[in-house]
């Protein structure tokens, strides 16, 4: 079935009851204060690209433990004043790869920033720099059951943190706006900006517009149960071997501290979202249950909209988002 | 096998006896002079994109039969002097998409006409907008066999045409250096790409470069008896079929006009080739024979080279061609 | 699941509301009478098979807008007295093949009239000889989209109309009885013989009787919600790639002219339509919009009757439906 | 690798070293006379099939051991003197059919006979109705290896037996002309055919013409090492089991006696084959080699030809092999 | 979708309509009857296996028709005292394979009869030895539809009945306790074990426990509508060939005697399922049909047990099942 | 091609130029000199498994870096006297899963220890425990590409090193021989026991008998050429993004330490290989590789065999092993 999840109608009004974790806020706003108190500034080197009309910096900013993560920051030569600044997280199994491959925020006079995935890198585009310096449990080749024992030690909570720590290191940089920075992203990267702005919401320093694109890491139980792709399926894949209900209910425990549905509620700034109605990578019923969730904790009405690609696999959008990103961003950070 | 065609050492000295018309020259001369007959000047439209850092031109030129075709012409915002063009062409399926997909080659100062394909547009990406007003023989639905039938009606003649005619077109527009312009392309793009430059080297009017990736349309008769994949594999389809040899000897008959292992003989310009040496769409030893023989019958030592991919598929060295294909042409065409 | 679409009883009452165009008996009967207007009377050449029971004749008529369209006439070698006519159409991507693949009909005593189907022929079976003399816009190789923005342009208006002229063309071959003409055709050839007997009946030249079976182009905005496949999946991936909500309006109005389940509606000659349960190519609910509709504008009660094969998939009854279709046309067509 | 076996100048030379058991002709002319001394003559029934320009009989002949086969016989309404006859035998897993599936012969004034294949005819068409009353041994689901632990127990000594005896049958019915008949098959049927030509020319009851198709069943043990496909593959996976070398021992032997590049070798016959370059199934040299072996123990020239279709999978040349078959048959049966 | 079929809740209460005849206890109790009037006792034949704490036997017992079965016999090298016995019957294609795969129950103290099934193991691990010397009609290569004309010739009426005689055999070999017995299997030696003990009830001979996995063979008819893997496909593709409503009947009459959902009404035994709700191969709701009518015409509460595997496909629990099975058996069988 | 390597004969004579470190003996000396000063004696805790005639003990020992890596250790139950012992890695993704799956050796007499896979242990079977405390470099989810930038780093230097450090341990338990410890696996334990031995014999603590079937982890170069099967293909997936040379020259150094054609040469234990001539994951020519290498730096002859399998893909022997294992320990462990 090609439109496989449920009707756009229903998917509209889709307010799943997903398992939330009491100390939720309080494992976060820890976790985010640990992280603050570990590493240095971030370090900027300028690189020699061949490119005359924007300048590209190696930037090396501390994340989750302190530890190292790249990105690239690409900005227009010939900029003036601050500039806003878009924060960008991967899709799964990629890297930041080539400076020359991210000059669409540039070349509109925003500054970009483009987050390495520690660990990841390696399975499309141009590969990545980062490694993860945190070993990992028993489980699934993959980063969906690494410290699934654990929220502390699941490798989302550091790739999440890192993305914060990114927000906060944009916010250092000479020449950027602090109070215009946005996060955007494509899977796990719009899961991942999902997370970062409900996070950085609960500690108080919103990100001026939120801008996840078919997001990932949302409704983890359901998305088991509607689709067998990766990366899901890798817990599936957990789960079918380690057949003792003990296990699957600390699956569901770790996940839930992790799972943007959850996360979302926190939420509190503008929120741009698309989804793809054939996408069997990251069902329309686990974005709408992030999406409909959006702000819901904080008792006020946050701005949101979301785009549908009907006829979209899991690509959605596209080279068709950027024009509403940017329109988005005018909007709510300028 | 995952590299499936001959050893490095053996493609290197790869000069397979393709069968050449005799009247090749010809042949592309008079198709070359007809279309020049046909059509106006190019047409430019200042195009809104949101964009600070580069110019959008949406431009309209005469292709073969005088038939419009479309293109984006991108330039940086605040270029001063004539600029060097690279004229692109694009992979099978594939349309000229949005605007902003096109970014690179003016970010590093380099106006860039990203030409559409007519009747193509909608396999991937993001659309084209070219139709094709010429009908076609019964046949495989794609454009391997249409107008197999004669090499004066082959939809592959157009193509070609339509590139030189692009480049006839980025010669007039103002602000445009006519004495540096390059062609590049990938697969379908980077076939062209060959054809153009060598027939643009027939007429005389030698293009500053050519820097074709992983090019198809070369070697046809080889193509099909080591893949099967498509778009060669729409020949294969075709003749298994038409199961009578006369039809066969028409099909290569008609293919060796448009070969470009055989049109690859007669380019004059300096070529930037690469390769993948598990690509199983356009078979290595395909991109050698064309590469080959490139200048094989100027009479001259022709500069060239090929960049090989050992552990990639069809998409080939991908975001790593830039940076080289920039130093080819600041050499070649500056 | 196997069984996938609707159960069967659902399918039995289903009546989707699908997009009508107020102008649809207009646009066919302007379509049919243009078509009419050109050409001459159809040709008919005997052919040397080896075979001593039939006689062949190479049948040239005049299709939409006068084109040439090639067809073979299958007759017993020694019939007498008006012979009644069975006109197919064929599946996606066939052609006429060879003679001898069409003796059926005339084996039990009936002129057999094979339409060749214009620029395909290429994909299975024994190829075709008729070409399409009319370019395409930009779309998807193939032919759901050629022609795709305007009704006027569309593939399926040209193809429709073949089939109405082949009627003609068989009508005025001395021998064959006019007022027995029947039309057939599997898949594409049964959306085929839908269009022509509903537009035959709009224009008060109601056919003896129509015997789709497995029709394919009905309820083109349910297949592509409910199966990937070819080639209903022409249209996904098309506006997957244009994702402009403007371009599906403009794709839905068009196609409605061509909808099998619009023109069913009008439809007043005696139906023998075959469906298949497990039919991913063309769903059972699209089979059932066509076959519940057929006759709803006549005012009248139009004879029909469908066949039902559980366990297929798009085959459907194959070589069980010439005894069915035999008896429908003795019953209705003698 | 689309033409994925030897050259085409190799496999015009290939002649391999099969394993050839010395008691060859004594196993077959045992088995023939041990079937010819059971079962009564063949029995004949007028089949209502609603045709006029052919008439079928519904035919029960003895086979192996005497066990009832059923088969069609078609031949034309009006055909008077002693009509020749073409023997059909089927490919892997079908049936007999319906009847007006079969016409062409008949349509060309010549009987056929298409036998059904015992305990097959589920796979695909419309059916078989013939059992096979001998159990099987230990194996895979399948025909190949069942009674595979000896070549008395094995499904193709019956199979090649019925075939025997259906030329018997026919050379029985009155109208039929007993010199005049051929055998013919497509894959498993057309390695029936050079198993029943090559055994009756062993006890000197030469057919008139052999007809194989891209025939099945010769040289097992090179299919085995090229192709994975089925139902050679099915011997495979029995020794990825079996991983006994005894039992290869014994698989091999068993097979030599029913390979038909060892049964060719008795053949006298004048023989039509055809192979397709890219058959995956049976593929190219395992053809060839039975091809190469036809007459070679004869010790005369015996009159043989090969039609090649470089561009086909196993369906090779369908519908264009009539006309060949059909002047062959006319050279050499009339 | 991932869990495919009905959800959880449902599965529970699921108690189809199946189709039901009136003489199944008279059929069975007939079959059994006329199973126990052949044969003669299990002969065993002690291996030798290099294996220094089991014993292995090499059984050869009468199965139905008192053709003869083979089966190992392995126990603890070091027992005393009247062993309880574990008879297996195993999945689909395969064969008692190797002593030295069987040696849990051993290990446990526990008696293993493990029985070949007749005509297959062929398909996967390391081969049968039992042929079947009961032809077969017409049909799919492979069990579900030899002999489906007739529940009387259908192969698994074999099958069952080898698995009632198994239980026979092992109830006399001295040293194993007659009143320990269990039945145990996967997939299809789990639908054999549903069937051997309701069979055995019907006759008043209940097992001590029956303890079938992710069980084949049950509730036929809804199998073929929700998945077409194999086997239950070989039913859907003989129906898709003979397009004969008779014949459909024909098929569910036959199979009706065959259907766990139907003979598990009768059975006494306590019993242990399990399930996978990812099954695509005996899809849950045709597992639950079974162990839902367990017991239901008893007039009696049987004790029985289901244990759920949601994220696993049809491999099921695998090893998570022997100590689960070992706490039954130790219940139910001491 | 079903057989798709080199022919038997060459394969037999296969001795490729493997680019060989310098320092390969020191790097493993060094290795192992560390690991071994790190950690405590292997602790032991019996486990309640329910079965009788085996006893099972929870081990968890010291491997690389002191890392606690668990293990069962399986024996019977009514041994007397020390017992040869079988250490055992398990195959890519797999963990030491439950005790019950591990009885065959205990069952002949011999203990056996099962192996954890740090890291690993989510892919199939029951699941491993053994987490992998080391962190990883950018890079393919999986281990291949795991601290691919130095051999230092890399994952498979810690799991050969877990390896040396079972033996280690076994070496200490009571009741077992530390003269008669085997190596044994299959896929990357088969590569893991290649290591494991050869190390071992580098610092002069030969094991008694090596026993690798179907060996993954040798001769990387040639694997990523001729297959694009995982695991080898996280390699070409690496090197498929990572398009710099130097990235490939150091992955190329990197697992020159690591490549069992490169260790093997220095082992000096008698090896009894298996290999599967149709093994599409680790391809004949990578094992022969290794096992012709085996002990050619010894300046001895090395007793050597290896068994060949010419129908197995990557499953190889499976139960057939074991009696041909169980003889060779026999005779070179006794």
């Amino acid at each position: 079935m090609a439109q496989f999840d449920l009707p756009l109608e229903q998917l509209q009004q889709y307010s799943p009851d997903v398992q939330r974790p009491a100390d939720l806020v309080e494992f976060w706003t820890t976790t985010v204060a640990e992280a603050r108190a570990t590493g240095d500034a971030p370090v900027l080197a300028r690189v020699e690209t061949g490119l005359t009309e924007v300048v590209v910096d190696d930037v090396t900013f501390p994340g989750f433990g302190g530890h190292p993560v790249k990105a690239w920051l690409v900005r227009p030569a010939r900029a003036d004043g601050p500039l806003p600044v878009v924060v960008e997280m991967l899709g799964y199994g990629g890297g930041r790869g080539l400076p020359h491959e991210h000059l669409t925020w540039a070349a509109a006079g925003v500054a970009h920033l483009v987050m390495d995935t520690r660990g990841q890198g390696g399975h499309w585009g141009s590969g990545g720099e980062t490694g993860d310096p945190v070993g990992r449990s028993a489980g699934v080749a993959g980063f969906m059951t690494a410290g699934i024992d654990d929220p502390h030690d699941h490798y989302y909570r550091r790739f999440y943190t890192d993305g914060v720590r990114a927000v906060d290191a944009v916010r250092q940089v000479p020449g950027l706006d602090p109070a215009r920075v946005a996060v955007t992203g494509v899977s796990q990267g719009g899961g991942g900006c999902v997370a970062v702005a409900s996070v950085l919401s609960m500690v108080g320093d919103d990100v001026a517009a939120a801008m996840p694109n078919v997001p990932f890491l949302s409704h983890f139980r359901r998305a088991v149960q509607i689709v067998d792709s990766r990366p899901y399926g890798e817990i599936t894949q957990y789960l079918s071997v380690r057949r003792d209900p003990a296990v699957e209910a600390t699956v569901w425990n770790t996940l839930s501290y992790l799972d943007g549905a959850n996360l979302a509620r926190h939420a509190a700034s503008p929120a741009l979202f698309s989804v793809a109605l054939m996408d069997v990578t990251c069902p329309p019923s686990t974005v709408y249950a992030a999406y409909n969730a959006w702000g819901a904790e904080t008792g006020a009405e946050v701005t949101k909209k979301i785009d549908v690609y009907p006829y979209n696999d899991h690509e959605g959008g596209q080279a068709y988002r950027f024009p509403e990103q940017l329109a988005w961003l005018r909007t709510h950070a300028s």
